[in-house]
């Protein structure tokens, strides 16, 4: 019988597909509250995975509506008992159960000031749905296993849904469509991952690159292995990257690098000329053949790179799956996690 | 003969003082600008450890000023040729060489938008300390070691400055005082760092956490040890380690806890319950008793949580010199860094 991690992540197209139609008028609806509120700068609350799809949201919504995107600090809400000015701001609150008190706090205290506030859940009974002014939900069913997977890629459309619904280019609304099928692809080339994990299972450490809009993908793969597997991956920007932890690259040292044809990746061929120099054993998730000929995962050809962070985790969660098949670790229930966290 | 490095880490008292006397002034200065622009909010543009500075802005900007503090996404600029709206925004750009080309574009850019910008650089001739409406020096001399020490604590306090300069409490002025004389006890105060670092020669890899002001700390202790050491270390806020990373810790596994007293820490006892369970080797740093009546360093008791970053780090940055040394490292030139990293 397949772990529920397995099923939920094979569930991704279809999921995706669903949430495609089941969500497009009420988030149509709330572009024209964010166009009408016309905010100075958005903020993003969230923690964990959803952390991941708020730095997706960083870049989509900075390159395609021009929004200056910051991530919230949960911390100086609960903790100190202060507001920073929010009142001229989009503020959206990401988490799978919306139950995140802390996530929840930032809304609430955003509110009052007369911010506009938006959270995306997967419940829309939840504290965090009821508290603002409108609600996205995800739509993806029970999320069993402790490792979010279907939620966080249901997170990232409904980010770029609504990217594509504020921007003035029309061409983005078009690019989702063919979503579902990214997705699916990219599961059925992912099967070199399985391969891979299964003779590396010593794997110690390693390190995962992604800049712009696969950042997000980098940190999330990390993640995933870390939750799976216990063992430590860091997810760096490409450019800090260059800046210092370069260092940590000895020979044989794993580093899975996200590089889907775009302006992201154009600064990936003098990385890869540095790892190659270290002798580092470099993972390419990539469609451009620039950068290789021989991709460790072949994403899509048309994949557009501004979705291409739903589509490039594929591997990077089946990583975690099979690193941890491997490694004899529970897939569904890792020690010592809880599905839900409840920071203050 | 003394390292580079060891020599910059030593001198950081006397950098401080010189600091909070030289630019006084010109941060009044400063200060009043921003009041009288009244910005909607603030973003930082900043690459490595720069970045960490930017991140204990966020902070110390929320809490005390009220302010909103966003993190630039430079590769949006630089990559995608396009600008988030920023026209109401204070824009603060960070770097130690000031020839970082990715934040002088998000200078540049946002300065064209009608935006305030503020640029804070080790060298008054640098093309950001010129392309800003204001620029704040860090005074500290030419830094020779490749990894980044009194810079970074000079960026802290140049932070701290600011922040003072604009808050309403008075209290804060006071405070900067004594920064100096905190930053002296603690470098006397951590001397099983070195101990510590020459029973661990073969440490392969750790994790640090620190929260609200420290989690800069956290980040920028890992960076230290990963540049001079090549091994990986990742830091996280403690909220978000709960979330999934804690799965990392094994038995033995180090973890570097930064909890200086104050509402950052209160959550502590929970994480340090958790490492206790899984039997990892907690490291604490503080002057709180109720978390710890051994302390691995033991920081200045009177020291104010929002300065606390500036003396909290002094153990990080000498747990990397330590651990290079008992590695056989090189100490001022790890192997192929370079001082200042053109990121486009």
């Amino acid at each position: 019988m397949p772990s529920h991690l397995e099923t939920e992540i094979y569930a991704q197209p279809e999921i995706i597909q669903h949430l495609l139609g089941a969500e497009a008028d009420n988030i149509a609806a709330i572009a024209r509250a964010v166009k009408a509120f016309d905010p100075a700068f958005v903020s993003i609350a969230a923690r964990g995975t959803s952390d991941n799809a708020a730095r997706y949201a960083q870049y989509a919504l900075g390159i395609h509506v021009g929004m200056a995107v910051a991530l919230a600090t949960p911390s100086v809400h609960t903790l100190y008992d202060t507001s920073p000015k929010l009142s001229r701001a989009l503020v959206i609150g990401i988490s799978q159960s919306g139950m995140s008190m802390d996530v929840l706090r930032v809304i609430t205290d955003a509110r009052q000031q007369g911010a506009l506030t938006v959270t995306i859940t997967n419940n829309p009974d939840s504290p965090m749905a009821k508290a603002a002014h409108h609600h996205i939900a995800l739509h993806t069913g029970e999320e069993i296993s402790v490792a979010a997977t279907k939620t966080y890629t249901a997170q990232l459309t409904a980010v770029a849904m609504l990217v594509a619904a504020l921007s003035p280019n029309a061409a983005l609304q078009h690019d989702l469509v063919a979503l579902p099928n990214y997705i699916a692809r990219t599961l059925e080339a992912s099967g070199p991952v399985a391969t891979w994990a299964a003779n590396h299972a010593d794997l110690a450490s390693f390190a995962a690159l992604g800049r712009a809009y696969n950042y997000c993908t980098a940190i999330e793969t990390c993640l995933k292995v870390q939750e799976l597997c216990s063992i430590l991956g860091q997810g760096y920007s490409e450019a800090d990257f260059l800046h210092g932890p370069i260092a940590i690259v000895n020979p044989n040292f794993p580093v899975i690098v996200f590089a889907p044809k775009g302006p992201g990746s154009s600064q990936m061929p003098i990385v890869l000329a540095r790892l190659k120099e270290r002798q580092a054993e470099a993972l390419i998730i990539t469609n451009d053949d620039a950068l290789t000929d021989a991709p460790w995962v072949r994403l899509p050809d048309a994949l557009p790179e501004w979705l291409s962070p739903i589509a490039s985790i594929i591997p990077g969660q089946l990583l975690g799956m099979h690193l941890a098949v491997a490694k004899g670790k529970p897939i569904d229930k890792p020690v010592g996690l809880s599905k839900v966290t409840m920071t203050m």
